[in-house]
């Protein structure tokens, strides 16, 4: 790997997402070299990929560089690589560019997509938790438009322009609303000669509310928000499996359609070489105790959507956000740099900043602890929020220009196929890797 | 193709380039049907890729969505569609999509890199004439840097981070500049643990002067710039081979180098069908009269980069660049409208109105018809003429806002690798198609 040895302890960071990165930057200017690896030379701003999937924002405009983060801070090092193994017992990282030894490990490698072991679903299906699969999703569903247009056969031209999303989370909910607005305002205007009543958007979610984990007037009115906007609203639906063609559920309905996104489950990425017993089966995230330590290790810890904190409250660990990797992040820089100089450490405790989910224009539902609230104030307060937490001055003043554009125009410009998906890629999984 | 014969003319436009936006907008609310055909479903604004290709500038924010150009017009259709070949004698051209008759034929098909036949070359050298492209070196030489840090083998390191520019046309000087300008300010930050005075740019010429066409003193003023930056130009050298490791030349100097860029040449995107007597062996050009007929047809005209109008003043046909193609388009979607309606046709004359390149932070030289000068001033004509010609409202704006960050920040900063190209596509022919 290229990297001095020195005489301070070495932390190497494992992720540069919401949690790594929190960590990273509590702990620098400190007697400590600091290795930060991720398979990408850019954080994600996750929360805001369902956008660039939909053509609202540019890839570009929600990553941010990660060594620009850390340009000024000495002893600190970043490495683009995949983490291959952990040899716990030789305090040992093997990675794709080769192995480094640490002294505190901290893992935050963040969560996958869970298909819950469907490999159909898996091989068919497109999933939305990077960049490059978000710009997959936006190719996958211009070309299927392209497509349509050409398509003479009714049944076959339905199905490419039917759109199946699994799962009504925040992901879910507001991919389907953003969706829906192409249909409203963009997609007629840019396919005249189709019949664009035509389209059809599925949100399909297996329990009895969407948005889950929020309030029920939340839940309620994105519900409401949806439905207005034209999305065929489905709960208490279990999706069983897609061969690519159909999607079969539990219900009567099932549905004919060329391009089904994947929203219905995260699960931690764990990776190798840890005890079995710390990974918990299930969601593939690493228990930990309430200082973040992996359980039955002395110098691992994990943070964030991998990791997987029971308290009394959380029975089945921290929900999979930002918040709590941040904060997660945030307290365990301090706590390793309280230990270092021999002070009491602090157990976590999560603050529930709340939550908050965009359906689309003016149509926004947001929880807050002591306020829960929904329509065109909420929507501003969403925009603000994630304007607020965007990494990088240059990324808050462009997709500000953006959303300004957007609104005014009421326009989705980037509706561009940089690099097709189907053409080459259809059921390949070469795409899912990058 | 799935589109409606009408009782009006078919006018059937292969290209959303500058030269086929412009015929495709003169062509508007008349009694036509007017058939775009691209393989991309967006106008590239080739000036700046090179832009992108050195973090400067997101992709969206030089390519605009073709179908929103064409959003309020009547008997419009934009297909999404590479030619494959014209049967000339039954009105017909046939595409990947299937095949479409027309009563008139515009090939506005641009051009692609020229590789003078070295197969060698166009395996291993980078080139840069579409957006994925410019996004592949982008990932190439920001790949290679990370690469480079790990290398401890100094020859191998070395060729890593020296990157050789074949071409010393616009292309060339910009992107050596550009390159030149994250040496300088980005780099060095990026990447503290590497040597960042072991970085190369060479640019090399093979003839005696650099910006050929342009005035005698803008040459010399952007090789001064050029060297001011760091920059090693190579003139009166020309390259033989490139086997990926080694770049070879006619001189004593061959390179060592991970990074080629083939800025050397490019040649008409003719397509096959066609008379071969209306085509240019040495450039691939279609030969067209004054009125951009094509040699040998009635209902068949070349615009653009694949034109070549053979005139007094230009024997070898029109510069390749965007002012001739816009000034063709336009002046022959007025002859096609004269023509329907029996009145007299203009035959083409190119009014030059100068050119001009940049080389960096407040360096540019700009050759007006009747000024010509060079530095803080051009730079910002500079800025403001690309500005001004960039399509759509939205893309401006972006662009200025990046400018004036980039500016005043001395950053470029979406040096991101959002599709890694060297991990899989190494010496794969894949992207190129893309």
């Amino acid at each position: 790997m290229n990297i001095p040895q020195t005489s301070s302890p070495r932390v190497v960071i494992v992720g540069g997402g919401f949690a790594g990165l929190a960590a990273a930057r509590g702990l620098e200017e400190q007697e400590l070299q600091v290795v930060l690896i991720d398979k990408h030379n850019y954080h994600t701003f996750q929360p805001l990929l369902y956008q660039v999937a939909t053509g609202g924002l540019e890839p570009d405009s929600i990553a941010f560089p990660l060594r620009k983060r850390f340009n000024d801070v000495e002893n600190f090092y970043f490495r683009l690589a995949e983490v291959i193994k952990i040899d716990a017992e030789k305090n040992r990282v093997e990675t794709s560019i080769g192995t480094i030894d640490y002294d505190i490990l901290i893992l935050a490698t963040g969560s996958t997509t869970n298909f819950f072991g469907n490999t159909n679903i898996e091989r068919y299906a497109m999933e939305m938790k990077t960049v490059p699969q978000a710009l997959n999703i936006r190719s996958l569903v211009l070309e299927n438009f392209e497509e349509a247009l050409l398509e003479t056969n009714l049944e076959k031209r339905l199905a490419l322009i039917n759109f199946v999303i699994v799962g009504g989370g925040p992901t879910g909910v507001e991919l389907a609303g953003a969706l829906a607005e192409m249909k409203k305002g963009i997609l007629p205007k840019d396919y005249p000669d189709l019949d664009i009543r035509q389209m059809k958007i599925n949100l399909i979610q297996s329990s009895g509310e969407l948005l889950k984990g929020m309030s029920d007037k939340s839940s309620k009115k994105s519900e409401e928000f949806l439905k207005k906007l034209g999305v065929d609203v489905w709960k208490d639906l279990r999706v069983l499996d897609y061969d690519g063609e159909t999607v079969t559920t539990d219900g009567e309905d099932h549905f004919k359609a060329q391009t089904v996104i994947w929203a219905a489950g995260v699960k931690g990425a764990a990776v190798d070489g840890l005890n079995t017993e710390c990974v918990i089966e299930r969601a593939c995230r690493i228990k930990v105790d309430e200082y973040s330590k992996v359980k039955g290790n002395q110098n691992i810890y994990a943070i964030g959507d991998v990791a997987c904190m029971e308290t009394k409250e959380y029975k089945f660990g921290h929900p999979m956000m930002a918040q709590p990797a941040i904060q997660q992040g945030r307290l365990l820089a301090k706590n390793i740099i309280a230990e270092l100089k021999g002070k009491k450490l602090k157990p976590f405790v999560y603050k529930d900043k709340g939550a908050m989910a965009t359906i689309g224009r003016n149509k926004a539902v947001v929880d807050l602890p002591k306020w829960k609230f929904q329509g065109v104030f909420a929507w501003f307060v969403w925009m603000f929020v994630h304007l607020f937490s965007l990494i990088g001055f240059r990324n808050k003043v462009i997709v500000f220009m953006n959303w300004v554009y957007n609104y005014v125009r009421f326009d989705r410009e980037t509706r561009l196929i940089i690099r097709p998906y189907k053409r080459k890629n259809k059921y390949s999984f070469e795409n899912e890797q990058a």
